[in-house]
């Protein structure tokens, strides 16, 4: 190795501003990136562009667009503005022509329309939210998600993020029209310093990001550390009695295996409380078992990543959301702590110059 | 006099930043602002508030909030952000829930809900928009326009504007609930320079503004130059046969005889192919007679003030604008004149002191 290359590898050893892309949906893409967004600005959110439930699907009907709902969430994580521009982004109309529309969805779609580029929208939007990073589809393809189960096609992320999995094997699933990797996308994986699988809607929300065609490819060339964070709850009829390993090796089963390096998990239990309103909707917490998951191909980490606050619904918010939910701040520790350690940088550097 | 008297009133002479209140609504005051704008920044549109067609009306109708229309389209005049934010403002949606609603008028609804207060819409707007000036709606109350007209009430600007008077005598007007004047609406009046009242739809427009309560009285009570600036073509049904001094007679029926000290109109004849457009619709270019309008209190001045462009229909409009217009840079040009000649200074400075 020459003198350059060992100045640019303590370079790289400080990754004081490392590039950091996270993969995922609406709210476990959201609480990454609204405290990672404080670390690096070199942040940028891979957003699942599949989405057809609630406003988005309305609006993907009515007028054609590409689905904003999840962009949105990513671009107000993003912001730097006042509270207000932020609040009105996620702003929902509780009754009339509007009911159930966020005001983001609306300007996102408006700029869609007026200009007849999603990409405007979302430069647009990031203007005015003042926003850190990036924010970038992983496809620009008008695409659905289709699942095969015991032989029975369901049609619709919405619907089958939602629906009760009847088949013995884990299900199949595609995009139509047929999803290419949005070029930018793909980019930002081959450039990163790491790559976070955001927890979120394992199939409903997760997968559909993940089987973009050239998404796996580009994973698999690309040198970044990637980072799965597992749920903390189970889905009931899809994920039942899953553990920590069994998220890693689904998420595996459609990026390759082997391909992850870090797994992150939660240790702390949820309140009594909690759980047993979680309990009544057939939801538990994931479970993990230490000597197994010391055993595989990637690092686990069991942190407590728990947020204790109670998280209200939003205001006229047609679909039911998660309460309990990964604390940003504690995750936030926990990946950075993995991006300065000194034996991770070691491992980053030695497939880095390999 | 004083010499500090006379100091302040050579301040005022040079005029170079002059206080101007627009009082209208929608397209008259785009036009006036759009330009005026360059020649102060101390510039107040004053914005009719009893609209209640298209957009505007079904926001009211479903969300109770005051009417968005005109007040975005003077936000947009006064904008100096870019063309394509600007143009987001006044984009229609031509399909689907949104149908025939402008993106601006959405968002001032949607701040409006949010913040429950007109004013942090248009606060919020404004920034976004970079205003140069301000915009104020003359009221703050959620009023609706009622015409008597031949012992039968008529409800609603929107039809009113629309509707053909039956009655022998020129109709009344009234707002119900009660309209008083905003005060920041009043305190923008008895601080101006100028006032100009805009052209536009005049019953459907101009007299719903000037019949709030206290809005003549502060007109009576301010040492401003008021301008009334006279439509080009008259209403069929509603201002038939109108010349030049009928139009300001009837203004001062609502604020006060001997009111108005300039009048402005044009003396430019539209095409032939434009006026024949327009008699097909019953509307014929408002006339003057010189030697009459010359014994009038008010200072009549006629000029070409005529837009020559051809302007086209906004996409997705449902309401049908005029197509003769006035043109922005001509009557700014008037306007500036008026305020900067020696002897008008003059007598504004006579009555400033008296």
């Amino acid at each position: 190795m020459n003198s350059k290359s060992i100045q640019e590898l303590h370079m790289k050893k400080n990754l004081k501003n490392p590039k950091i892309v996270v993969i995922g949906g609406g709210t476990g893409s959201y609480t990454l990136l609204s405290e990672l967004k404080n670390f690096t600005n070199e942040i940028t959110a891979l957003v699942t562009m599949a989405d057809d439930g609630g406003s988005t699907g309305v609006l993907r009907d009515q007028y054609g667009v590409l689905p904003p709902g999840d962009v949105r969430q990513c671009l107000v994580a993003l912001s730097n503005s006042s509270e207000q521009i932020r609040s009105l982004f996620n702003f929902r109309f509780g009754e009339g022509s509007m009911d159930g529309h966020s005001f983001g969805n609306l300007f996102l779609t408006a700029v869609e329309k007026m200009t007849d580029d999603f990409g405007e929208a979302i430069a647009l939007a990031s203007k005015i939210l003042n926003i850190t990073g990036r924010v970038i589809p992983i496809t620009l393809d008008n695409t659905h998600l289709f699942m095969l189960d015991d032989n029975k096609e369901i049609k619709g992320e919405y619907k089958i993020g939602n629906s009760v999995f009847n088949g013995k094997s884990k299900p199949d699933f595609r995009l139509h029209p047929h999803a290419w990797i949005n070029p930018a996308a793909k980019k930002a994986i081959l450039d990163a310093d790491a790559i976070i699988i955001a927890p979120g809607n394992f199939y409903g929300s997760i997968i559909p990001a993940l089987i973009v065609d050239g998404v796996s490819e580009a994973l698999s060339k690309t040198k970044a550390l990637k980072i799965q964070i597992t749920n903390l709850v189970t889905k009931p009829g899809q994920t039942d009695g899953w553990d920590v390993a069994e998220y890693a090796s689904e998420i595996e089963r459609f990026i390759g295996k082997k391909s992850i390096d870090y797994v992150i998990y939660n240790t702390k239990k949820p309140s009594t409380s909690m759980l047993s309103q979680y309990a009544k909707e057939k939801e538990y917490p994931v479970t993990y078992n230490n000597r197994e998951l010391s055993k595989k191909t990637y690092t686990a980490i069991g942190e407590n990543i728990l947020d204790t606050k109670i998280h209200k619904k939003y205001k006229n918010d047609k679909i039911e959301r998660t309460l309990i939910r990964h604390d940003s701040k504690k995750i936030s520790k926990v990946v950075i702590s993995i991006l300065s350690s000194k034996s991770i940088v070691d491992k980053y550097i030695k497939r880095a110059y390999k």
